[in-house]
């Protein structure tokens, strides 16, 4: 008799992510890992996503921080439910503390979780949620070199919005460049070039949002 | 007889980072490791300042980025010698990393040594390089909340160069909500307001350099 110890051992994050994409899964919701280099307005999109869909999207939002509960409160004043996991000094969210969020925040009943990571455009590429998609933000002041300079983070998306695009004016920022090298790295992400502050761009990213949300649903016979 | 066996047990990162230090005192080479968020301006800051002072001061860059060396090329342009180091995805730089690099930008024959880190404002400021003082970069795009939310960076600099000055008429950017939360987190931190775009309040940041570079030469009797 063969016995057979090719199981892989899965460490803590693959174990907690596979559980996360269960429950998701379970629940048909649908659930977006959010990430960014501190300061591109993940928060600001996040809260105007949520006023302008609120009538359409049952949403709430898994907050990552270092420190403090305030992108929480921002975006607990939509009137969203939202969930702030501080990390104390880790530079990404794990599986493990979205599980742990999942229940506070009433994901069960909603039809999309946003987990908005730790600023950081390095880390928090390597840690899978168990999210469904994954949105990048660039904002126009960070500079067209992002996608060369972190290729990794960029290549793991599935949305890149570029934000801040009412800065176009009066900042050096190449669209063509970024969406040329974009297709290199990963030829069917999506783009949407957005300013949250104005609400410029942003209706074709809620359609996105919607279709995705909506497949999510269990069919109807 | 009593054996002491307090010795503290050095990491890789400690050993060299003694090492380094060691080595800019013996060479009164005066070392800045730079530090902030992808796209805050840190490779400009250190074009426009090398070019400003290279009639006053020898100054080699290195550089750290996950990919590329496209900051290595910016610097050069400039005349001043760069070593780029590429991390393979790693989210800061060592000091083992920096040692290695001290010879062939020929450190020991020059005033100033800026180590421009990996852009990200977590990490970097766990990791000491061996430096003598500490740069973080705060870009006003970035928003007003960042040395709330990322404590640990700020409180670590000695200095702060609030840089794109230039855009605070296009971004909301409360600079008295800044300083007065760095003055709890870091009462003597230096604080520069600059744009490295247009060169305004640049030459208070030289002044602090030149200072501090040459207090870190020997003294004459």
């Amino acid at each position: 008799m063969k016995i057979s110890l090719k199981k892989k051992i899965l460490d803590k994050n693959e174990e907690c992510s596979l559980q996360n994409s269960a429950f998701f899964a379970d629940n048909n919701t649908f659930c977006v890992n959010v990430i960014s280099s501190p300061g591109s307005g993940k928060t600001t999109i996040l809260s105007r996503t949520i006023g302008d869909l609120k009538d359409r999207l049952k949403i709430g939002v898994i907050e990552g921080d270092i420190r403090t509960d305030t992108d929480a409160k921002k975006i607990r004043s939509t009137g969203a439910a939202a969930v702030q996991i501080e990390t104390k000094g880790a530079c990404h969210l794990s599986a493990e503390q979205v599980t742990g969020a999942l229940g506070a925040i009433g994901a069960a009943d909603l039809d999309i979780v946003f987990v908005e990571n730790v600023g950081n455009l390095v880390c928090p590429s390597a840690f899978d949620l168990g999210e469904q998609a994954r949105t990048v933000v660039l904002s126009l002041p960070e500079g067209d070199d992002k996608p060369i300079k972190y290729p990794g983070t960029f290549a793991g998306a599935d949305v890149l919005l570029i934000n801040k695009m009412d800065l176009a004016d009066v900042v050096d920022f190449d669209l063509d460049r970024v969406i040329n090298h974009i297709s290199t790295l990963k030829p069917d992400i999506q783009i949407f070039q957005v300013s949250a502050k104005t609400g410029e761009g942003m209706d074709a990213w809620y359609d996105w949002l919607m279709k995705r949300a909506d497949a999510n649903q269990p069919k109807e016979d």
